[in-house]
């Protein structure tokens, strides 16, 4: 990690006011760490524009553990891009719907693949990627 | 406009590095301007949550003038809204094709369903409406 | 324009049920124009991802004519790009601030280079990119 | 889950065509299975702009454990929350970073709410909600 400096910043006062109340209402307890979230999320933002960025994300999926072949193709799916997948986690909903959540690492155009082949499967119910860092870049 | 005032963020230096690389590429000139941007543009989202704020925005729609009725109905509907509308300009993107931007004041909620009607109008090829703001809280 | 041909969805009957209400909510006459606006918003979506394509778009920002050296400098900008630019409305939102949308047309990536170089300008309090398109693959 | 019936879609042949092309490129087998998801999509969507509909969601986040005290709020806020918890699951992504994924359900807004919070804790690199569905009102 390395070392902390400081840097100065110009703002009209009322603008600063608006920004104080913000920092309130999310649970700030100082403006710097608001700053430096700012800060954080447009340069993960941007590291996802980049296909060939080392990304980390987490796939997210809903489906119907009744339907045939399902857990087969998603096994499948998985064996075949087990050079990207950390670790699944799997939760029960109900009687009939699974969620499962599959951490993620690797070139951002692969993830993407992946978060895709996945919702396109019958079955799958919903499927969202959500996108952070390895956080590499950010310290 | 309010006074220009001061304040320190404390940051590590490899993130600020990170942060100055990212104002080059988005032609910043200095630091201050793009940490006014990145609270500006979280406080402009906020505004649009509330359903009652006054925002302003844009609708920009594409569609094929040669559809029945269309244009009627666009007219029609524009004058139940006349109350949001600043202005409308219209753009000849084609033989086929016209782009109309308009330019709405209003509470966030009915802008909302203005952009909605319009887009679920028989024709519209695209419809996208852009959140922006009266600026009276930003100076 | 193409002509119109028809094709058959298989979904489940709850599922349908929702769909209704959400298109009454929405106030979409049926359910194929309600279906042809998830089609094309997601082909607009990827248009934009390739940088090369030509989208058209419209770039809202808000700003304070007092600023010295800003209406100059949005001239400049704008002269440089003036290829993509088709036109640009004006609104004078209050005694302070103006509104301005330009309908820009060209390669994503000149459009997106021109709304971060507006945005970067000292004195604009927020700028908005809305994306569109030619429609010329919609029909 | 509910009877599966069949509606009838009526398009222009080239919207059709680009939409098939589309399909290939997002690896779906057929035309149904596609437009199920964007219906899908949108109602998730929905559900997660009223604040209180039952949601599900993943809150990602990574962040420094060599930083004080972190740890210790994060157990107490998540403690504070358990109602809405259902796992975590910890990923160790170097020597110095960690990734968590919490599984939560809950009310929209609590959900956003600790969502926040966390992000808020200073040594938190990064933190994103992705937002997903019990799917009870997806079949």
């Amino acid at each position: 990690m390395s070392e902390i400096v400081r840097f100065g910043v110009s703002i009209p006062e009322g603008l600063l006011q608006k920004f104080d109340q913000y920092l309130r209402r999310k649970h700030y307890r100082n403006r710097s760490e608001a700053i430096r979230d700012l800060i954080r999320e447009k340069l993960v933002e941007e590291e996802w524009r980049q296909s060939r960025s080392e990304v980390v994300g987490t796939i997210t999926y809903v489906y119907d553990h009744h339907k045939r072949e399902l857990t087969d193709r998603l096994l499948h799916l998985q064996h075949n891009h087990y050079a990207q997948i950390i670790s699944t986690q799997h939760v029960h909903l109900d009687h009939d719907r699974c969620l499962e959540v599959i951490i993620v690492k690797g070139p951002a155009s692969a993830v993407r693949e992946l978060a895709d082949r996945i919702k396109a499967l019958k079955g799958i119910l919903h499927c969202s990627l959500s996108m952070t860092t390895t956080g590499k870049d950010l310290l």
